[in-house]
C-alpha cells in the first residue's frame, strides 16, 4: 500500500468486506499449499481462461466517500408528487416497519425459508400476507408473491393455458390493462406462439380463447362490471383472471365473488415505496381447485415432530424442484421482505385501519372530480376509486404543465386526456393545487370541506362489498407502535439470518450485506420515484444506472446490459429471448434447439421451453463436466436448427471446467449463441470476463454476487450482459422507453429497470470494493472455500475437484455413504446443523444425498473453522449411529432440531439433554433455538392449508 | 371526530402512541369505577388543582406531517467541515454500528441496567468501554461515562475535594482548558465556596491548591510537558486532573503516566457525531485507591448464582443510593448510548485501525502546518496533535471569512489568530483547501505528497506511547463487518428491551419511543453540527430549540425555558442555581435553607449541598403526603433564611397532594422560592400547570416524559421551566452565548443548548400529539395505573393512595408483609419476573421492601394484563413456599432467574424445569432468556475488578 492512500485509507471497505485478514490468508493459503492469492489462483483456474484484459473498474473508495458520490448523483432526482397511477402509487411506509424490518438485516439478510424451523417469522409473516390476499381477493389459495403485476399477469395466462381445457391458443386481454402489463403478455405470448386478442371485457365473449385478463378498476380508473365479461369466457372453458388494486379490494367486490378464477395485482400500495419500479411483491390467488397449478411458492401449514403447528413452504413443485422440460414458467423466487412488509402493513392498519385509508383516497378523488365537474370539466370516468381521467380538450396540456410545476406528475393519456391517481399521502391541500393546476382561476370558486360535506362517491353501490375482511386476531390487535415493534421482535427472533452465523447455501452466495449499501435504497429520492416519472426527474436514476452497466460491462466484458429482468429466471429469459429474437432478425428463427448439460439448474429447461425452444440434455461425465464429445455430437446433429447452449461456470458442481472455450466455439461453429447462466458469477469476477472466454449473454444475480441481500426470499435482480450483436434485441418498454438500440422491443418485466431501487446496492458495493477489491474478493471466496474443502475432506468425501484437486467458490461433500451406512439422512444432518447454531448448506443440489457448501468471502478463518468444527462434531455422531452406540432412530440427529421445550420437557433419549442442545461449548456463547422441531412436510401436503388457521385450530 | 379530520387523520400517531384503544379504555374505566376519562381525572386530581388555563398547543398532526416540518427546519441547518476543535470534532460513525445500535431501539429503548441478569450485553459493552479508558489513560479504575467534558471536570475537581488532604478550598485551572470547561467550574466553585486560580500549568507550584486540571493537549493544541507541573500540585496534597483527547491519547502518553491522578474527557471523537453538543459519552478514569470516591457507575465483573462470571454495576453509591446531605455530587446517570458506540468503535477498529486513523490525522495537521510554515505563517503551536494555532495578523480575518466561504469553521482565537483542528473526516483534498482559504495564491507552491513523503511529525518524541494498548481479544476479532454485526447482535440478544415487553419502571416512565421520534437524530443536518458553529449556520438548530421552548412553556406554564441541563440531575442543579443567584441579586445571599421532604429523591438533597444550601427535612405523613404543619413550623422558623423547597409532584409516592397549592403559598410567604422536581411531570401534562400551582422552577426529564429514549441508561435531557423573576439568572454560555435576559452568567454544562441533538425527538413527541394527544396522554396514564392498581390490590396491598382511593401515574406495591411470612424478599420477585419475560419494576425506592410501578399510557391493557398475570402467578408461588410446599431456600422464587443451561442440566429441585422457565402458558411464545443466574453483588463487590478479565480469568 503506497504512503498516500493509506493517508485515506481507501481499501478500508475491502477490508471490511472480506472475511479473512492477511494472515488468516496466510494460514489458509499453507493448508491449501499455495504460496500466494495470485499462485493459488494460478493453480487453481484453467490456464486457458486466465491471463484476459484486466478488470477497468477505478480503485476502491471509502463507505463516505461512495455514500457523498451517490448521494449526489441521488439529488439529482425530483421527488415530485406521484399521482400518476397504472400500478404505482405514493405510500406511507410506517416508520415502525421501515426502521425494523426494511432496514434491518436480521429481516432483509435471511435467505429463503427452505430450514422452516428457524423460518417461522418470516413464515407467519407471510401466511399472514396469503391471508390479506385472500381476504381482498376472496379467492381460495394465495401464492406468497410474485415479481411484479405485469409478469403475475403472464403467470395468470400461462397457469390458464395449463388448466383450461380449450385448445384454443389465444388468449384475451383487456384493452384497458395496464400497458406495461400488456406489453410483456406480448412478450410472453410470443415466445410461446400464443395469440393475443385485445378489446373490452364485454367483447371476450366473441373469441375462443383459453382466458382473459381484465383489469378492475382498469387503466381508467374505471370499475366496469364485469360479471358477464367473466362468465362468458369461463362458459368456453377459459380462466379469467383479474389484474386488480388491493386498496380498492378493501372496498370493492372481490374478484372471487365476480367469478374470476384468479385474481393478481400488486401489494405496493401497502406500504413499499414506489422505488422507480420496484422491488415489491405482486399477489396471485386462486381457486383450490388449480393448487397444483400455482406459480411462485405457497407457505402452509403443518405440524411439527412434536405434533405443534409450524409452517413451511408447502407443495415444492419449484426451485431445484422446478418441472424442467415440462414448465411453462420458470418462476422461483419471490418478494419476501415486500411481501412482508405489505402483511405488516396490513397488520399495522387493521381492518378499521385499511377502511380509513381506503375511504380516505376515495374521498379525495371524489372531491376533486366533483369539482372539476362543478367547472364544467368532462370527468370521463363514471365508477371509480381513486382514479378519474379528465378531458380538458386543447388545454390538456397546459394543464399537464402547471400540474408539473406545481410539484405534480400526471398521466398524459391522450392530446387532450389527463388521468389523476390519488394514494395514500393525498391531503385537500393536493385537491386544492389540482384544482388550481387544472382549472386555474375557476378553483378559487371550488371548496374541498363544502364537497366533503356533500358525502359523494363514485363507488358504484353494487360493486361495494359486504364481507368482513381480515378478521383474524393477528389483525386486530397490534395497532399502537409498542405493540407492533414487539410483534415484529418476536417474529424476527424466530427466524436465523446472516446477523447470526454463516449460511453457507452453496450457488447462493450468502455474502455480507453492507449497512452502507443498503443505506441509499431507502433514501427518498430513491423510494418516492414514479417508475413512468418525466425523465427530467429521473436523472440521478439514470445516471446511477448508467453507471452500473459500465461497471457491470467492465467486470464481464460485454457490451451491452439490460438492466429489466428482475430475478435470475427472469435475467434467463431475457437471455434466451435476446438470442430467439437475434435469430429471427437474422431470418433463422427456425434454430429452436437449445442443448443444456445434464449438471444444470431446473430453470435453465423451464426457460428453454418458454422460448418455445427444444432441450436437448447434454451429458456431463463422473466430474460433472460436459462430456465434450457428446456435446460435440448433438451440436453437429442438430447444426441447421441450433439456436444455444446454456450453460453454468464455474459448473452448478463447482468446478471449473477446462474445456469452457472449446464448449463456446463448438457451439459457435454450428451457429449457435452461448447463454452463460450467471449464477457462479462470483466465481468469475475480476479473475476472468465470461464475454472473453465465449459467452454471448449471461444473467448475473446481483443479489448473489453482487451484494443484493436475499431478503428473506427477494428480491433480486437479474440484468444480463450481451454482445454488441444482441444489444437491439433487449427488453425494452412500452409506457417509458429506454434509449438504444433495442428500442421497440417489448419487455419481460413491469418497470423499465425492474426493480430499480435496489440497484443502488451493487453500485455502491462495486464503487467500494474497486477493481482491487472485487478481484481479491473472488480470491477470497476461492480460497474460503478450498480451505473448508480441505479441512472437510478427512471427514466426509469431497465431490469433484478440478486441477489440482481444487475445487471453486463452493464444494459439494457426499453424505450418501454415510446414510448407506447408518441410515442417517442429509436431512437429518442438516436439521442437526440447526442444533450447532448453523443454517445448513444447499441440499441435495446438484447432487442428491449431498450438501453444496459455499462460504463466501465474507465470512472470516474463525466463522469458517466453527462450521468445520461442527460437522467433524456431526460426523463423529454419525459414527455413534453407526457403531451402535446411539439407535438408528432415536438419537440426536434423527430428533434434530431440538427446541428448547423438548429440551426442557420429559426426556427418556439415550442422549443428555446437553448433547441435545449444546453439542459443542461455544454453542452456549450464542444459542439459537429453533422455534419448532422438525416438521411434516408430508403432513402438510396431505392436509393443505394455506391460510391462518382459526384460533380453534391452535387449541 | 369530524370529518375533516378524518379526511387527514391527523390523531393518528395519538393512538399508536397510546396503548388502550378505546374499547380498552372503556372496560377498564369501568374496572376503576369511572364513567368517562374527564369523570376519571376529576375524581382522581384535586379539585384545587385542575380547572387552570387550557392547554394552548396546537393539534395533532401525523408522522408524516410533523417530519416534513422538522425536515424543512433541519435543511436551515449548514452542514460546514468544523475544524474548530475544542473537544469536538468530526467524526465517521462506522456505518454498521449507526444501523444496528444508534438507530435500533433493541439499544436504545433498554433501561439502565440494574437487572443485571437481563442486561448482560450492554454491561459487556460498557466494560469494554472501561477497558478502552482504561487503555488510554493508563489508569485503573473508570467509570461507565460521564454527561460531558466540563462536568466531568467539574466532578474531578469535586473529587479532589473530597479526597484531597488539603485544607486548601482553592483549585488551579489551566488557563488553556477549554472555555467552556472553565465556564462550568467556575459555576460550581462559586456554589461550592470554592476559589479558582487561573495559570499555565508550571505556575500550579505557586499556589495552595487542593487540586488542578490541566488540558492536554490544550485547547491550541498543545502538547505541554506536564509533569513537573503535575508532580508539584501532588506534592502539596492536590490531586490532578488532565482533561485530554482519547484520539490523542492513541498515540501520545498515557495520563497515568504523567503522574495524573485523574484522566477525563470526551469520547466524541470515537464514533459520535458532534450534534450542536451531545449527547456524548465524557470518561473519567482515576486510582484505584480512590474508587469509593469516584462519581458514576462503574460496571464490574462478579459472578452469578452458578458461579460463573456476570457484570453488573458495582459500587453503587449513586442513584437511589445517593449519599443524600454528604454528597458534594449529584450525578446519577451516565450516557450509555454514547458510550457503547465509542465502545464498538474501538471494538471494530481495534488498536491497529486506531493508530490508522490517530496518524492520518496527525499527518494531514504536519503537513498542514508545514505547508503554511514554507510559506511564511507564522504556526505558534510547537507541539500538537490535531491542532494548530496560527498567527495571520492582520489577514486573520479574511482568512477565516476565506476558510468559511469554503466550507470550513475554523477557531477565531484572537484578531490575529486562527485555531485549526483535524478531525476524522479530514482529507488530503481539505490540506490544500485550507492553504488556499489561508495563504490564497501562496498555495499553489504547496504539495501533499511532497510534504508526505518527508514524514514531518510534531509529536515530541518524549510524549510518545510505547505501551500496547486494546490487546484484549474482543478488540482484535471483530473487523469486518460481518463479525462485527454478529458481534452486536449476540450482545443485543443478551438485553431486554422495550422492544421485548413492559418496562414498567416507577418514576422512570418507560414509554414509547417512537420511531418517528427517533429518525431526525440521524439526520446529518442534525447530527453534523459543531456546537461553536456560527450562529448563521444553526438556524435550524436554534428554530427547533425555540419551537420546544415554547411547547414546553404551553404545557408548564412558565415563562422561560433553560435548555442546557443534560440529565435530570443538572436540572435540579440549575433550577437551584437559578434560585441561589436570584437570591444573591436581590441582596439575600444569605437565605441558604432548602427544605426538602422525607420521601424525597436522593438526588435533592445533594443537589442543595452542591449550592452550599442547608438541608432541612420536612417530615410527611403516614401516606407519604408533606405534613403541611411541619412545613409550616420549619418555614416560619427559617423564614429569615429561607432559600426554598424542593418537591416532587405528584410525590415520589405517586399521590397527588392535595395541599401542594397552600405548600407553595407557605414558601412564598416566607420569601423562599419553590422548585418542583419533575420527575413525575409525565402526570401533569395536559391537566395542571406547574407554574400555575405554585412552582417558581421545575425541571423536565425530557427522557421520561417527553419521550428520549433511555438508552440503556442515558443519554437524557432535563432542561428547566421558569418564572419570570428566575430567567436572568439560569445558566449561559461563555462561547456560544444565548440571548436573552440572562446573558453572562455561567454554564452548567459543557454547550449551550446540552444535548442539543435529541431535543428533536421531544419535539416531535409534542407536536405529533398535539395538546389534544398530550391530555389523553396522561388519562391514558393514569388509567393504566389505576387499573393495575385496582387489579394487584385483590393480591398484594398496595401503598398510598389520594383522592377516592386513586393513585396518580404509578403505584407502590408493598411485598414486605410476604417477606416477613415467607423470607421471600423483593429481589427474589423482582429476579422471577424475569422468567415470565418482564423487567421489574422499580424496587425499593421510595420504600424498601416494595414495587412502585408505573405502566405508562403506552402499553395496551393485553400488556398490563399479562403483567398482572404474572404477578398473580408469584403471589402464588409465594404462597407456596409459605404453606411449605416448596422449601423456603430451594423454590424457584430463590433460583430466580433461570438461564437455559440450569433447566437443560442437572435438575434435583422440588419444581420442574418447565416451571422454572414457563410459569405460564404464554410465557412459551417469547420466552426470554437471562444470560446468566442470578448474580452475586458482595461477591463483585468484595473483589472490584471493573475491566475486562483476562482470557484466564474466564477458565
Amino acid at each position: 500500500m503506497t504512503p498516500l492512500s493509506a493517508l485515506e485509507n481507501s481499501n478500508e471497505f475491502i477490508h471490511r468486506h472480506i472475511g479473512p485478514d492477511e494472515g488468516e490468508i496466510a494460514a489458509m493459503l499453507k493448508e491449501v499449499g499455495a504460496e500466494s492469492l495470485d499462485q493459488f489462483v494460478e493453480t487453481t483456474l484453467p490456464a486457458t481462461i486466465l491471463g484476459g484484459t484486466p478488470l477497468a473498474l477505478p480503485d476502491a473508495v471509502t463507505e463516505e466517500a461512495a455514500l457523498a458520490e451517490l448521494s449526489a448523483i441521488a439529488k439529482k432526482n425530483v421527488v415530485a408528487r406521484a399521482f400518476i397511477g397504472m400500478g404505482y402509487s405514493e405510500v406511507i411506509t410506517p416508520k415502525v416497519i421501515l426502521r425494523n424490518v426494511f432496514e434491518n438485516p436480521a429481516w432483509y439478510t435471511a435467505y429463503t425459508p427452505y430450514q422452516a424451523e428457524i423460518s417461522q417469522g418470516r413464515l407467519q409473516c407471510l401466511l399472514n400476507y396469503q391471508q390479506v390476499v385472500l381476504d381482498l381477493t376472496g379467492m381460495e389459495l394465495a401464492n406468497a408473491s410474485l415479481l411484479d403485476e405485469a409478469t403475475a399477469a403472464a403467470e395468470a395466462m400461462a397457469m390458464a393455458r395449463r388448466v383450461s381445457k380449450s385448445q384454443s391458443n389465444r388468449y384475451f386481454v383487456d384493452r384497458d390493462a395496464f400497458p406495461q402489463t400488456i406489453d410483456v403478455l406480448k412478450t410472453r405470448a410470443k415466445a410461446f406462439g400464443w395469440e393475443l386478442i385485445y378489446g373490452a371485457p364485454g367483447e371476450a365473449k366473441d373469441h375462443e380463447v383459453f382466458g382473459a385478463l381484465f383489469q378492475y378498476p382498469n387503466v381508467n380508473g374505471e370499475i366496469v362490471d364485469l360479471e358477464a365479461a367473466i362468465a362468458a369466457v369461463k362458459a368456453m372453458g377459459g380462466l379469467v383472471a383479474l389484474a386488480t388494486d388491493p386498496m380498492a379490494l378493501v372496498v370493492l367486490k372481490s374478484p372471487a365473488s365476480l367469478g374470476a378464477d384468479i385474481a393478481l395485482g400488486s401489494m405496493q400500495r401497502f406500504g413499499v415505496p414506489m422505488g422507480f419500479g420496484g422491488p415489491h411483491a405482486a399477489f396471485f390467488a386462486t381457486k383450490d381447485e388449480y393448487k397444483r397449478s400455482v406459480p411462485g411458492r405457497i407457505i402452509g401449514v403443518s405440524i411439527d415432530a412434536n405434533g405443534k403447528p409450524a409452517l413451511r413452504m408447502a407443495l415444492q413443485t419449484r426451485e431445484q424442484h422446478i418441472r424442467r422440460e415440462k414448465a411453462n414458467s420458470n418462476i422461483c423466487t419471490s418478494q419476501v421482505l415486500l411481501a412482508n412488509i405489505a402483511s405488516l402493513y396490513a397488520v399495522y392498519h387493521g381492518p378499521v385501519g385499511l377502511k380509513r385509508i381506503a375511504d380516505r383516497i376515495h374521498r379525495l378523488t371524489a372531491i376533486f372530480a366533483e369539482g372539476l365537474r362543478r367547472v364544467g370539466v368532462t370527468v370521463q370516468t363514471r365508477h371509480f376509486f381513486d382514479t378519474v381521467v379528465v378531458d380538458l380538450g386543447a388545454k390538456a396540456h397546459i394543464a399537464f404543465e402547471a400540474a408539473a410545476a406545481a410539484g405534480y406528475n400526471l398521466r398524459h393519456v391522450s392530446s387532450s386526456q389527463l388521468g389523476i391517481s390519488f394514494g395514500e399521502k393525498a391531503s385537500r391541500d393536493d385537491v386544492k393545487a389540482l384544482w388550481t393546476a387544472l382549472v386555474g382561476d375557476a378553483a378559487k370558486a371550488l371548496d374541498v370541506e363544502l364537497l366533503d360535506q356533500e358525502r359523494i362517491t363514485h363507488l358504484p353501490k353494487l360493486a361495494l362489498r359486504s364481507d368482513a375482511i381480515l378478521t383474524h386476531a393477528v389483525f386486530n390487535a397490534h395497532h399502537t407502535e409498542t405493540e407492533m415493534l414487539r410483534f415484529m421482535r418476536k417474529l424476527q427472533n424466530k427466524d436465523l439470518a446472516l446477523d447470526h452465523s454463516m449460511i453457507s447455501l452453496g450457488s447462493c452466495t450468502m455474502k455480507l450485506n453492507a449497512t452502507a449499501e443498503m443505506i441509499p435504497v431507502t433514501w427518498p429520492e430513491f423510494g418516492d420515484i414514479h417508475p413512468f416519472a418525466p425523465a427530467s426527474q429521473t436523472r440521478g436514476y439514470l445516471e446511477m444506472i448508467e453507471g452500473l452497466s459500465e461497471q457491470l460491462k467492465a467486470i464481464t466484458g460485454f457490451d451491452a446490459i439490460c438492466m429489466q429482468p428482475n430475478s435470475g429466471a427472469q435475467g434467463e429469459y431475457a437471455g434466451l429471448l435476446a438470442i430467439r429474437r437475434y435469430h429471427e432478425a437474422r431470418g433463422e428463427g427456425h434454430r429452436n434447439i437449445c442443448l443444456i448439460p445434464q449438471s444444470a439448474h431446473g430453470t435453465n429447461p423451464a426457460t428453454a421451453q418458454m422460448m418455445s425452444m427444444q432441450v436437448v440434455v447434454v451429458a456431463c461425465d463422473e466430474k460433472g463436466n460436459v462430456n465434450v464429445d457428446d456435446l460435440k455430437a448433438k451440436a453437429e446433429q442438430h447444426s441447421a436448427n441450433l439456436a444455444c447452449l446454456m450453460i453454468t461456470y464455474p459448473s452448478t458442481h463447482g468446478v471449473y471446467e477446462e474445456a469452457i472455450r472449446d464448449i463456446c466455439a463448438i457451439i459457435h461453429s454450428h451457429g449457435g449463441q452461448v447463454y452463460m447462466d450467471g449464477a457462479n458469477m462470483n466465481a468469475q469476477v475480476g479473475l476472468v470476463k465470461p464475454a472473453e472466454i465465449g459467452a454471448d449473454v449471461l444473467h448475473m444475480n446481483l443479489h448473489k454476487t453482487f451484494c443484493i441481500p436475499h431478503g428473506g426470499g427477494g428480491p433480486g435482480m437479474g440484468p444480463i450482459g450481451m454482445k454488441a450483436h444482441l444489444a437491439p434485441h433487449a427488453a425494452n418498454h412500452v409506457v417509458a422507453p429506454i434509449d438504444g438500440p433495442h428500442r421497440g422491443q417489448s419487455a419481460v418485466s413491469a418497470a423499465p429497470f425492474g426493480s430499480a431501487s435496489i440497484l443502488v446496492i451493487s453500485w455502491m458495493y462495486i464503487r467500494m470494493m474497486g477493481g482491487n477489491g472485487l478481484k481479491k474478493a473472488t480470491q477470497a471466496a476461492l480460497l474460503n472455500a478450498n480451505y473448508l474443502a480441505k479441512k472437510l475432506s478427512a471427514h466426509y468425501p469431497i465431490l469433484y475437484t478440478g486441477k489440482n484437486g481444487r475445487v471453486a467458490h463452493e464444494c459439494i461433500v457426499d453424505l450418501r455413504p454415510l446414510k448407506a451406512a447408518t441410515g442417517i439422512t442429509e436431512v437429518d444432518m442438516a436439521k442437526r446443523l440447526m442444533d450447532y447454531g448453523f443454517h445448513a448448506p444447499t441440499m441435495s443440489f446438484p447432487v442428491p444425498g449431498t450438501f453444496m457448501i459455499e462460504p463466501t468471502e465474507s465470512e472470516s478463518k474463525a466463522e469458517i473453522d466453527r462450521f468445520i468444527e461442527a460437522m467433524v462434531s456431526i460426523r463423529a455422531e454419525v459414527d455413534k449411529v453407526g457403531k451402535g452406540e446411539w439407535p438408528a432412530d432415536n438419537n440426536p440427529l434423527k430428533h434434530a432440531p431440538h427446541t428448547q421445550f423438548v429440551v426442557t420437557g420429559a426426556w427418556e433419549r439415550p442422549y443428555s439433554r446437553e448433547e441435545a442442545a449444546y453439542p459443542l461449548e461455544w454453542v452456549r456463547d450464542n444459542k439459537f433455538w429453533p422455534s419448532v422441531g422438525r416438521i411434516d412436510d408430508a403432513y402438510g401436503d396431505r392436509n393443505v392449508v394455506c391460510s391462518c388457521p382459526s384460533i380453534d385450530a391452535y387449541s
